[in-house]
């Protein structure tokens, strides 16, 4: 079979995707912007490793699966009918991310509260604020905590927030609207980690953020669709939230005149957080696991719904 | 009963103390600094609240019984003879921080992990690092993690580390010598909590710290007194060690032209880790059902015991 690699890969990772079971032929992209036309190579390939530009799949006839390296496929969204005449599979990372992820919130979660961010700020002007602070950190015990996503994500992180005795309420794709904004009206935490789709679009639009007690704070590591950022900015910056973290944003990489960089209390992890040792040569084993299946005809595993969007 | 405060509190704060059943009279710290002598109205007072100079208990010949207002209390260890002598009660606030700091320490472990201060950093200078840092990231997942110090705080800790799945390591006064120094060449995070004590001080001298493994990580939030700082310092710059979260050190404040300022991956959270909202209020809170029990001649909470040293 003809392997395509959109995935960046070193030489030692691309002899690890030669050395696969089932791999005639494997291709990378050199030299590819993604504006660009797809390469004859992308064209031959029956199986594409990574996440292609989704206008590259109007042109192709020889594929037959794409295996993703993220759990999002948003951008593929707009062509389901397309793949689906074309017979196209698709997998995705699904639970792959879930314990770098649910950490990095976490994490993000105390940093906020236990000021980290600012104590690093302090650190690299040489100031000292010391007891002046302590009365200004929080602490996680028993937080009301909202979480938007019912995937492997959030529910890596309930586990993560058990020994907390915080009260959650979580909220998938089916969720109340009313009951979605009692919840928003006491929260301490809100947490996205919700794909893309139409269902999650300007979810937290100016209205339902109002709705947040200007004590509570606001992290996503989902998408950025979910959120009207300009209306969060103006938020944090009149000190109406308390702060945030965005692994997310609507450009990446940010602009050097975007306004998140300087917005009040705001933390930025520039999507970095399913980030984690030898990433990629555990996405090539993912990869290989799939591989085997599809040769043998077996069911796939995070063969994605395009008509749910999950 | 005569109340001197050595904390400094507000009006309110004063107001609070004054207020309470047996207080006959309440004076405050005016314009005292620590190298003084003790003022009259200290000498006259049958009970402090806050951690007055060790010398000063010298002079005194009223005091009953002191309530200080942290765990630590390694200060008073010189005087445990005359202590003893003047029948002087002792009371800390062991317990009192467990979840603030605990909280704290995570967040520490978690900063460093996730690279939290390296992205806020990044931020400041508007510079996008993004994927390039993924693979540096790391999980805390299944870590074995080394602790010193038997206390409230380091239990606390083990209930929130509990869905980690790490292999724990704890050691308290009791250690034996070799099975620590085993742990300590296997550890991926060390973490103290351990008071000040002859049996603690320069546990971790230059041989001790030389044992980690370079990709470890150091976390200090009990006394600075168990480790050799400048040695600490030297492995960090030289990346002998990977990376340290020091909530004490040996000043306070720190000096302008310390190196921990500005020592690589070293984050300094300013002795706050006990800080929560309304720290003040609890603390007198906690005051207050202490001085209820010293009236009616009960036991007290949290009376420590100069000998063993906790």
């Amino acid at each position: 079979m003809r392997v395509f690699s959109y995935q960046k890969l070193s030489e030692p990772q691309r002899e690890r995707l030669r050395k696969m079971s089932g791999v005639e032929h494997a291709a990378f992209l050199n030299g590819v912007e993604p504006d660009d036309d797809p390469p004859l190579e992308f064209l031959n390939a029956s199986i594409c490793f990574g996440n292609p530009p989704a206008e590259w799949l109007l042109h192709s006839s020889q594929l037959k699966w794409i295996q993703l390296i993220s759990v999002g496929f948003g951008e593929y969204l707009p062509l389901k009918e397309l793949i689906h005449d074309k017979g196209l599979t698709i997998t995705n990372l699904k639970g792959f991310f879930k314990v770098p992820v649910a950490e990095s919130i976490l994490c993000g979660i105390l940093t906020l509260y236990r000021q980290l961010n600012h104590l690093v700020h302090l650190q690299s002007e040489k100031e000292w604020a010391g007891d002046d602070l302590r009365e200004s950190l929080r602490t996680l015990k028993g937080n009301n905590v909202v979480l938007i996503g019912r995937g492997s994500i959030n529910q890596q992180l309930i586990e993560y927030l058990a020994p907390f005795q915080c009260k959650l309420n979580l909220f998938g794709s089916d969720y109340n609207e009313s009951d979605l904004n009692q919840a928003l009206k006491q929260a301490d935490i809100l947490i996205c980690a919700a794909p893309a789709t139409p269902h999650t679009n300007n979810l937290l639009d100016q209205n339902r953020l109002a709705l947040l007690p200007k004590e509570a704070i606001f992290l996503n590591f989902g998408r950025s669709n979910i959120v009207d950022t300009p209306n969060l900015i103006k938020m944090l910056d009149t000190e109406k939230l308390s702060g945030a973290v965005l692994d997310v944003t609507d450009d990446e990489p940010l602009h050097d005149d975007d306004p998140l960089w300087t917005t009040r209390n705001l933390v930025l992890t520039q999507h970095t957080s399913g980030g984690m040792p030898e990433e990629i040569y555990k996405k090539l084993d993912f990869f290989d696991q799939n591989l085997q299946r599809f040769r043998r005809g077996e069911e796939m595993i995070n063969k994605i719904n395009l008509q749910k969007g999950y």
